[in-house]
């Protein structure tokens, strides 16, 4: 039996990167630098998992990177980007321990399993208030957020949500004197998003940005300022006005992680900047819509209006004529190994949905799209 | 000018790793897996920064690399193995977090830099004492304990410190009813260290165990029933016992960072494991050390009893007839810089101490141990 080579990487994180990456990411922790700088002061003939981050050599790596994040994804220099670690799951809990205001309420709005974590630490907090909910039809749409109440310490949103395949299609304008806070892990850089409406954002590296054990985290310096008189209760690790300080090396950072993360940008710049990537995203994610809602075996999870254009789920349904074996379940399981066998991976939906999901990150090319619409047209036409 | 490669890394972490280990993680940027699986669920063809951490492939080397953390560490069995992120800096907060009892104090030895920022974060977060330090004679030797206070939340120690090499010979034995929690970043795999009497231990990755970006911690599972109880205010992601759940994987973990971990763990166990790695390490320190004490150029920090076997820092005075402008800092500039082009790297002495150090972890082969020497009475002997 030949090894099957998935060819077509649909994993909704950590996931696909560019090839050219992978290729300079793998050399780099052989040798960093094969040439020689002649002042001593270089990292040549290490790997880049050898290098002290205090070093020149990463110094200049680290200051690259944050001065990517603000070119090519778009964060205003009003705003001071860090790279954290414990990925969204720790945010979760910083947010508040930094944000949270005496007398205050939180401010979540709940469209799906992410931001329902979110909630969770902000519970363990201080008081929370949730404004809008999507979880009576299955988290399928973005509700409207309604009023703010005028007491809210910050409004928490999560702008792209993986596993139901929702996506806010703009960063929403709220009232400007409550901070919006956006959890934007499984969407940066996929589109031009207003980052100045939000003041503090922050992603897990490991979709668009990288490998996994990175966190962009950024902050408007105003707001920053701010919480400096208030969080001498938090420890000083997990305040933000210490990683702004000492931007990316506060202590030890993930520094291959960092290393990744720069090159993806590059990359990212290289392959036309963000507006080309959404150019592409936008044709991947409409001919995947555009399947499913002209299929009557696969049903798309999210309502048109407001489906990601980065995580698409959906799900199988028996046709009319289907043996009595033939489960939805069982259709289900067959569906993903067969795709598997074809070639294409990480497809399984999210544990706590089922089902299927195709995520298109960047890195993914369209003729990988392509490809998938092609193998469940034709799995449809058997079925 | 030809190019400068540094043969020998000193660097005090992130360090020098294993070759075969590099080559076996460069490869596994590019590809984890070259050859497939027949069951559909493999990640060949993917680069380990691609693949889910909820998959079989990574789910392996997460398993793997927890047991080889009891198995060539020496960490028993009735401690869970969990790899955090935030390096040691995040465990200065989470242990007072989460091991703080009410009505006690948290107690702490002061050997350092690194003790001081344990110490630090701990009086953020409730009545913490300190039971000796070693201030005075810049931190040049381990203190007495004295007698641990019977209210005592738990004691903490850095049972290695990097900065002024000094370690304890061996983790004490303290009274049985007060949790021991160490810091073993910098010498955690170095030789043999008796965890069982350790309620907690830590230890950031980028000494003895991989890149950075990981940190290894382990808990007596009875500690963690005890703190069950009393965490219901601490954020679920900073409680050890979320981590205990789902070892490695409660949230997306640094992948890459855990596949180096297991690779280097399989190496020092290969290469005749903890106590072999003892004895190349006793050998190599006492080469420096020799030197350092025959020596009227070169002063060893750290006093006779008290010295680390993997850290050490030393200061240079100015020969008796030394040339007016041959100050001490010109003197160790000079040495630096000369070291530095010989193919030395990672000399430099931590900022907060100055002079030099020499950090010789595990992956230090001895011949880089034996060129030191020759070039530092070299320089010596032209001073």
């Amino acid at each position: 039996m030949s090894p099957v080579r998935p060819l077509h990487n649909f994993s909704a994180g950590p996931a696909i990167l560019p090839a050219p990456v992978l290729e300079r990411a793998s050399a780099a922790v052989h040798e960093l630098k094969s040439k020689g700088h002649s002042d001593g002061a270089s990292g040549a003939g290490l790997s880049i998992l050898e290098i002290s981050h205090r070093g020149r050599d990463y110094t200049e790596i680290n200051e690259q990177a944050i001065d990517l994040c603000h070119e090519v994804l778009g964060i205003p220099r009003t705003h001071q980007v860090m790279f954290l670690q414990g990925g969204a799951s720790l945010q979760f809990a910083m947010v508040p321990m930094n944000l949270n205001r005496p007398n205050r309420v939180s401010c979540y709005v709940d469209t799906g399993v992410w931001a329902g974590k979110a909630i969770k630490e902000s519970r363990v907090l201080g008081e929370t208030r949730v404004l809008a909910s999507a979880q009576e039809t299955g988290f399928d749409h973005i509700p409207e957020i309604g009023e703010i109440p005028s007491d809210a310490s910050y409004l928490h949103l999560t702008t792209n949500n993986t596993i139901y395949g929702t996506e806010y299609p703009e960063i929403p304008r709220v009232r400007d004197d409550i901070p919006l806070v956006v959890d934007a892990s499984s969407h940066i850089g996929s589109r031009p998003l207003d980052f100045s409406r939000v003041a503090l954002g922050y992603a897990g590296a490991q979709k668009n940005l990288g490998p996994s054990g990175v966190t962009l985290v950024f902050a408007d310096k105003d707001l920053l300022k701010d919480t400096a008189a208030t969080v001498s209760s938090v420890p000083h690790y997990l305040r933000y006005t210490t990683h702004a300080k000492t931007p990316g090396v506060y202590n030890t950072p993930n520094t291959f992680g960092v290393l990744v993360l720069k090159l993806v940008l590059e990359w990212l710049r290289d392959e036309g900047g963000i507006e080309a990537a959404a150019t592409r995203n936008a044709e991947k994610s409409s001919k995947l819509y555009t399947l499913l809602d002209s299929s009557s075996l696969f049903d798309a999870h999210a309502l048109p209006g407001h489906r990601s254009h980065m995580n698409i789920p959906w799900t199988l349904r028996a046709p009319t004529d289907a043996k009595p074996d033939a489960k939805p379940d069982a259709l289900t399981v067959r569906f993903l190994s067969e795709a598997q066998a074809a070639g294409f991976s990480g497809l399984k939906g999210h544990r706590s949905v089922g089902g299927c999901r195709a995520s298109i990150y960047n890195a993914l090319p369209i003729a990988s799209v392509n490809a998938l619409v092609e193998f469940m047209r034709e799995f449809e036409r058997k079925a």
